[in-house]
């Protein structure tokens, strides 16, 4: 039933890809020459070599992907990905344990940010480029794979927004992965373009420029720095980063439309107003109890309240302040908001605006269907009647995230931590945010959790990232009966 | 469109039947001859009076009621009582404030048991009596408005029990709730007169006996003494309640069939079979952590754990030790149950285990559902398909349930309290438990939350209670449209 030829290609196809990437990587160790050319320079010349053999050892397979095989492909890309991408980290010696390595790598491709690295400066450059790369990388992928391929999948509600993608018919996974990657990977790549050029007329160094607009577009949140953002004292870097956490958590085609002057489009689109209504209600929030209670300067806390709840909603993960420092309030309203999640079509993870947005309307539907109980009461979004076939699968979906972060709570406080680290650090990767609340707070790393509490945490961040049911599926018994 | 005249007339009605009750209070009193038999007797005469009043000035009204009528009828029933019954504890300045009579009265009608008492031994006999027969009134109502009322409101998927019940067509409310009401009381009232024979057997005072049989059958939890159950050394004591609050958070209906020996129809019941597995799960997993890390006895670790396990699931609340003084992961274990709640048709809130069994099963079918899109793939219960209509419902039910939570938490965190005692007293009170986590654990109490917190606390002890729709329905703009 399942594909095997086909998988095996992908798999060669996914380590030339890689291998390449990791060339690039080893040329910036060339470049500063440093310790990790060798480690870098292997893995690529083996991803590269095995991808090539793998290419020419197997015979071209069918075209058409089937669904089935399309679930197993997605979640190998990200484990595949991510088990050759530890290897210059072990080899090098920079990350002496794989299971550490294996964990930055994946919480890298996965685009959480959640790091083991205690002095991150200390890192060789090629390594922390590679490191960013994977962010950028995770970043691409998730805009074809929440654009062109799930909704085709059929996961988790994305049908909703097949309609607005601009591209062919969704018949065949192919043509239309093609079409919808190009569109939006040149304004993904664009955007990073864009914002190297601004962080480094704010005075970064291009080094710094290139790997912060990597995971700023990705949501990323991997940092060049141990302090993070707040390393960097300039306002105008703080705004400027602010501004594309902004547009990476933003649907890729409404960027797609703004750039055509489809502005109208934009602005009538709902998960974009509920996605501002939602930024500036935190922010005017977390900022007046700054202002009132931190007594911080209006521009400072504007920006500080602003910096954090973009940071956490778009589930970058950067910080430009230890949050827990503040009112009780501020931590509380900061772990609600890492439930939130980018906007459907961005690169950020978690739960979505879409899917709060449609949540919030069918409660309040609910009611009066209780009222109401013969009459049909739909879901309107932009207008349109959502199909209650997919209601009830978001419904689930929430459902599930819920029960997941409870279940992995538990799971993690069985390894001795208190409920704000536990729920904290399993809000925080299944999110695909990074920094979290108690023990993995924003000036805190999960370099502390035992070996099984990091594998775990890395299985968490692939499925939220992979929204939920791509992976899940494979887990269930009625995905490998023929 | 509201039908004011039945309202005042149940309003009347009401303060008759709490009148009553409050005499049996009085005569407490007069038996101990306390300070309080003023407070009681002068409020029992002012209920009584009043309620024979309107009675006498209002004609009768239409026999049969509208839902709409339903709604509202149903959450007055809840305040009208808390109000009044609020009253004996300010006029006797047992509790000076009205705020916090008024939220030790609706946190026993809602058989929640959240205290604000620092002495309850203090207190005299006849107040602690109507304390605790506020809970066991507060049980009654719930067991007519589950197994009678809700499901004709079609309210949060009751409808599903409805079956069940041995009873007339639903067709106009009051011959089914006189029916069920009868069949269901007897079984209730039998249960807390040998839960009362069995305390005394003990060791108990008839009046503890009494008193703690009638926050046993409620699940409601007030207690007598400032340890609440933990003042009870005997094993035999903590095993009889262990029972009780067993038998109270089972669905009643399945009780009456029990009594008529139909045990077939008892362990075939898909919801009883999930509560104790679930009960038997956390049992075993505490009580293995209380054994290896905490050295305790067999037969203590499992009567300890076996004790909390049994008194949150069911949202009674009672206490025998401090979970909160065990390993981290005991308090995680504790949180996560004040989420499943008693069975459906019991005393015991929350979300209830019929709707955590929909909720799991339903996320299983939704994978099967992605895999065969185009097949019609129902949840079963009992064998049955459920209609989607009631899945939804569920679903909204419980996503609604989260965000009362975080929103909840959010504005108790904004008076200052840290995440663990914000979320704890928020699930504790919506869920109707009582004693939560952090400031608000098994041996603290909800003294000290400023008076906006007390309002905001007995709200949601109301809408969890009357099963969150009943009460926001009558917040929509759709119920009020004519």
């Amino acid at each position: 039933m399942i594909n095997k030829k086909v998988i095996i290609q992908v798999l060669g196809f996914l380590l030339i890809i890689e291998g390449v990437f990791l060339s690039l990587s080893f040329f910036v160790s060339l470049y500063f020459n440093q310790y990790d050319k060798f480690a870098l320079g292997i893995t690529a010349l083996f991803c590269i070599i095995s991808g090539i053999i793998i290419k020419l050892t197997t015979k071209k397979a069918l075209k058409t992907i089937s669904k089935r095989d399309g679930y197993i492909i997605v979640s190998l890309v990200w484990v595949v990905f991510s088990v050759f991408g530890a290897l210059p980290f072990v080899i090098s010696g920079a990350i002496p344990s794989y299971t550490d390595a294996f964990f930055e790598t994946i919480s890298g491709f996965t685009t959480t940010g959640a790091s083991i690295l205690n002095d991150i400066e200390a890192m060789p450059y090629g390594l922390l480029f590679w490191r960013s790369l994977t962010q950028w990388l995770g970043g691409m992928g998730i805009i074809v794979l929440s654009l062109a391929i799930l909704p085709v999948l059929g996961i988790g509600g994305m049908q909703l927004f097949v309609a607005e993608v601009p591209g062919p018919t969704p018949d065949k996974l192919h043509p239309r992965i093609k079409e919808t990657a190009k569109r939006l990977w040149i304004i993904y790549i664009g955007f990073t373009f864009v914002e190297t050029i601004l962080l480094k007329i704010g005075g970064m160094t291009w080094f710094d420029a290139i790997n912060h607009s990597f995971t700023t577009m990705a949501t990323g949140g991997y940092s060049t720095k141990q302090a993070s953002i707040a390393h960097f004292q300039s306002p105008f870097i703080h705004y400027v980063i602010i501004l594309f956490m902004f547009l990476a958590g933003t649907n890729f085609t409404l960027s797609y439309y703004a750039l055509h002057f489809k502005l109208g489009k934009v602005f009538k689109n709902e998960e974009f107003r509920y996605y501002v209504g939602f930024i500036l209600l935190y922010t005017v929030l977390i900022a007046g109890v700054l202002m009132y209670f931190h007594d911080f300067s209006l521009e400072k806390s504007f920006r500080d309240s602003l910096f954090q709840v973009v940071s956490i909603i778009t589930t970058t993960g950067y910080v430009t302040a230890d949050y827990l420092l503040w009112l009780p309030f501020i931590t509380v309203m900061i772990f609600s908001l890492m439930f939130f999640g980018g906007s459907a079509g961005s690169t950020g993870g978690s739960i979505k605006i879409m899917r709060i947005t449609l949540l919030l309307k069918n409660s309040y539907q609910e009611l009066k269907r209780i009222i109401h109980p013969n009459a049909i009461i739909p879901v309107r979004i932009n207008k349109k009647a959502v199909p209650q076939q997919i209601v009830t699968n978001i419904l689930a979906f929430v459902v599930i995230y819920m029960l997941i972060t409870i279940i992995g709570t538990i799971v993690i406080s069985s390894l001795g931590y208190d409920l704000d680290t536990s729920v904290g650090a399993v809000a925080a990767t299944i999110g695909n945010i990074g920094p979290g609340i108690g023990g993995v707070g924003p000036v805190e790393n999960y370099a502390h959790f035992p070996v099984f509490g990091k594998w775990f945490l890395s299985f968490l961040m692939l499925i939220g990232r992979l929204e939920l049911f791509t992976v899940l599926i494979l887990f269930s018994a009625a995905f490998w009966k023929k």
